[in-house]
């Protein structure tokens, strides 16, 4: 028999695994025309079941790359949080009600649930339209990395070799591949193949907590079914969130002994199935009736480490992102969120870098930024994960937590489970210096919703609609009070001087291009009413189309707008504010001081060949 | 050569025209699931130009038919109005600005701007995916209604004999279909060969008024060149209304002499083109620059009648809607609307009665309805239009129409521009007793937009989406304050009552069937508070899914929602409010006297036989 003739290929990015990092990252390079495979060993997409908590600071990021409104149309809104301790009778009791989401400057005051399988296929719709499938049934066998240093340092060079596998060919076609990458992201969970392969160590250590998972349609007297609620019973801890279509998760802890096979000290799902898991939930939930109407539709045991990985990145090359980085407790609904926010932090660097915009220097940040992020989460989920578990407080557990105890970590930690409070240290891509031109836009975090009226039109623009996920760096001028002489005088100098050839905006232009293939957006933010401003007034480098001038006035039905420099901490000498690609605050600088911006970009920013 | 044989066929329902008012029915009856067949003339759609104005109202209605979003997503919204008039300088200067819509109760407080290509294709793209598309290349040749009494009032039957013809079909194929049709509209504009085929006249007269209209992508100075913007000048009026993808549309008011062939009295387009248009655009707006920077887009003439046909149907068998019974002119935008608005009063009242759960006569209500609405259309029309086209008043011309007149008409006729004011008067369908039960619930006209808070979740609910186009009646129990032990009493009376057999939801229910083929549809809106009330309480029959009871509360932000009771006027003895299929306040009634909303459904709704 001849030996087959292998394949060989070249491609930008190779993703391995279609979970939400991996979809996330796929879809977001699609949208910036990059050329990227993406594979996944299993040969269908995940149905039903599966992680299923969207925090509001995703919700944000899915509406940056225009798919909030499909994510809110099919999913479940959790607007409200129900607490239930121990009553005096024996079963629970609500204690109170309150706000699901502590998190004031979110712009969507709330979480979603939608199970993963509908959470994915977004994803693949998205990408479908952009040309990019993932290619099922397929696993890498071997990955190298080349060790020469010209070739790792050459942003054209294609250092990274995988061999791919496909599971599901007939008999004598060639089932392999050699995919030579420029990078890899290793997307591939827990037990990440890539993430072991290049021998990277997980930090941390196994959790005490085992829990148990239940999908169903109940029928149901609890009042709060459709909230979620948090419950300390004298039975275990359990947890309760309402999802799309009716349907309710019931999360609780479960003993060691329950399903522990004592000779493995392995979690053994022959000893806890979903009848028995049922009985778990109705014990802890009682006197109130949970009753399946459609039986269990999806259930699962797990017992986790709170554990983060030593690197995210093999020499900016090979990236692992989402689970295969981080692992913890499902309790606070962090998981999918973190392995998404992954991506959407590491895509537009890799972008960046491939359109030759950038140095690769720019791709050590995605692991000083999301490493130290997973590892505050690891840190907030022990926190968390006892206080959840913990024995409640009552009369005969003195040392139990109290109610009280749980409500202000619950609350306090509202900016971190949200996702919003997500803050990344000075880098590269954050200068926090001129923090006090806008004490309200803090950087390095995410650039905060509000509402201003568009000059030309006076219609209400939601400005983080303006900072979509275009692989553009936004500068926002906020000029000011335009109609005091002494302000339009600044606004025109700090014109001339964006109007330098040295200036970031002319040293960094794309020539030749569209500007659709721009790295830069200008808008104007100013002060003023709806009804006085014209805004042609604005130099026309400020206002390069009619909807790019916005002022900070309330809409002409008066309900919304308006106190927009007070939110930002901005005063009327007015403020230059670059955003990153991905919507976070990366520099600020004074409008006398337009030099400074082309020092935050210098170090990383390349000019064109 | 053999005679074909000439194939016949039956339908429920035949539209002949696919413009705004054929495809809005065409579209509602294949939401209806009734057997409906759609004709035009034309071989491909409409691509550009024509009309375009979108009222507030008109933007709820597509909100019920589940087409909003798309609607906002594609077209330029409208909020701001500016107003120029002569300038002492010769050209023209702005006056004043003000919002747009002067209507305090539209949920939507601007109009939008869509091009007709794109408001059809929205249509078009929501029926094929129910299966229905345009027959185009046909034309109606004959078309005859039975005169036998017995076949016309038997909802059965197909009384109405239309000879159809292909006209793009290859020599020696049949082009040539017999329909028999239960139901016909003519929907097919001012020309309407319908209309003339039933010698239905036209009462009213030809207009002194000649405009001209231009579409283009203008380079301006002009400063509200995204506002609406009415212009008195000295060299004639002018409107310029902004348009999706940075297009403005010039409509300008044009001397006899420029367009109007003498020996023929009729407008000739060859005595004034786009050139000719532009210049009487430029000449009114000076000294402002309109060039076009890609040409005339799409241009017209027209010199329209303000007429009303003399009937709306022919023995409620053939009916006609939009231009096809009123024309007028196009200043205030109310053209397409008002065609859309017929087609949706009329489309439920024919699915009802297909259903078989209405009587014959629900039908005349559409000529009352909608003939009187286009008499008050018309009457508007003239005075607007006369206020519009009439010379400014200035130092020389002291009789012309000063800034202040035209302002107030402006908004004087928010109501009825924004059609939020249209009022239907008593009849079967609307019962105006009680209504001081419901001040702000104007018996006859659109039930009004309000936020309440979903008690099962605390979820923000706009109300007006729990009243969607779905062909059921809605009952409103507007159950009061629940907490009181009084008001709690009467409840449980009231619901004791909704449950006897005579009662109409009984009465007239469809028994088999599920509850998506339900007549009616209950949901409950107490007072109180979210984190107090346990939605549980309520009787099952005002809670048959948990998301049907509605608290009168703010939201967990407290931006919005609350003091619904007071904006409707409703107080803590609370009221039942029948809503009708399109939307409109049917009958109000108090909790303990449910036979009074019996009363309101026995004329014309039919037991199941």
């Amino acid at each position: 028999m001849p030996v087959p003739n292998v394949r060989h290929s070249e491609v930008d990015v190779l993703i391995i695994g279609a979970g939400p990092a991996g979809l996330m990252c796929a879809n977001a390079l699609a949208n910036a025309r990059v050329n990227v495979r993406i594979i996944d060993k299993r040969a269908v997409k995940v149905a039903t079941g599966q992680a299923d908590g969207i925090s509001p600071r995703t919700i944000e990021v899915f509406q940056s790359y225009g798919l909030g409104e499909r994510l809110l149309r099919e999913s479940c809104e959790v607007h409200l949080a129900a607490f239930y301790n121990p009553s005096s009778t024996g079963g629970i009791e609500l204690t109170n009600r309150t706000r699901d989401v502590t998190a004031p400057t979110a712009r969507y005051q709330f979480e979603v649930a939608l199970h993963q399988g509908a959470i994915e296929s977004i994803f693949l719709d998205s990408m479908k339209e952009l040309g990019v499938e993932v290619e099922r049934s397929t696993i890498p066998t071997s990955i190298e990395l080349s060790t020469d240093e010209n070739q790792l340092t050459d942003p054209s060079s294609h250092p990274v070799r995988v061999a791919l596998q496909r599971l599901d060919l007939p008999e004598g076609e060639s089932k392999e591949e050699i995919v030579h990458a420029r990078f890899v992201l290793g997307a591939d969970g827990a037990h990440s193949w890539v993430r072991k392969t290049f021998d990277i160590s997980m930090d941390g250590e196994q959790s005490d907590f085992i829990w148990g998972v239940l999908d169903m349609v109940p029928e149901t007297d609890f009042p709060d079914v459709r909230n979620k609620s948090l419950i300390h019973s004298n039975h275990g801890s359990c947890l309760v969130v309402p999802r799309e279509a009716d349907r309710v998760r019931i999360y609780m802890q479960l003993a060691d002994e329950d399903v522990i096979n004592p000779e493995t000290g392995r979690v053994d799902k022959d000893r806890m199935g979903p009848e028995q898991l049922l009985k778990v939930a109705q014990k802890s939930l009682h006197p109130y009736k949970f009753i399946p109407t459609n039986g269990i539709s999806w259930w699962t045991l797990y017992i986790i480490g709170q554990r983060v990985a030593s690197n995210f990145s093999i020499k900016d090359r090979v990236f692992i992102a989402g689970d295969a980085c981080h692992t913890h407790s499902p309790k606070a609904g962090q998981g999918m969120n973190a392995s998404m926010n992954d991506a959407h932090n590491l895509a537009w660097k890799i972008a960046l870098v491939l359109r030759g915009w950038a140095d690769m220097s720019l791709l050590s940040t995605y692991e000083s930024e999301r490493r130290k992020y997973a590892q505050e989460l690891i840190a907030f989920d022990k926190l968390y994960s006892t206080l959840f578990s913990g024995k409640p407080m009552t009369e005969q557990n003195r040392d139990g937590v109290s109610h009280e105890q749980f409500l202000k970590a619950f609350q306090m930690f509202g900016g971190f489970t949200s996702g919003i409070g997500v803050h990344y240290s000075p880098s590269v891509v954050v200068n926090d210096s001129n923090q006090e031109l806008a004490s309200g836009l803090v950087i390095g975090q995410r650039f905060p919703p509000q509402k201003f009226i568009r000059a030309a039109d006076a219609c209400p623009i939601e400005i983080q609609d303006l900072l979509p996920s275009d692989f553009r760096f936004k500068l926002l001028v906020f000029a000011g009070n335009f109609g005091d002489p002494a302000q339009q005088a600044r606004v025109e100098s700090m014109v001339k001087d964006l109007q330098r050839p040295e200036c970031f905006l002319n040293r960094y232009a794309t020539p030749g291009k569209s500007s659709t293939d721009s790295r830069f957006e200008v808008f104007t933010i100013s002060q003023g009413r709806k009804d006085d401003i014209q805004f042609m007034q604005f130099p026309t480098l400020l206002r390069p189309h009619w909807s790019k001038v916005l002022i900070d006035d309330i809409d002409v039905t008066g309900s919304f707008g308006g106190n927009g420099y007070s939110r930002y901490g901005i005063g009327p000498q007015g403020a230059l504010v670059v955003v990153r690609p991905d919507g976070y605050v990366g520099a600020i600088a004074s409008l006398d001081k337009v030099e400074e911006l082309d020092t935050y970009f210098a170090p990383f920013m390349k000019t064109s060949s």
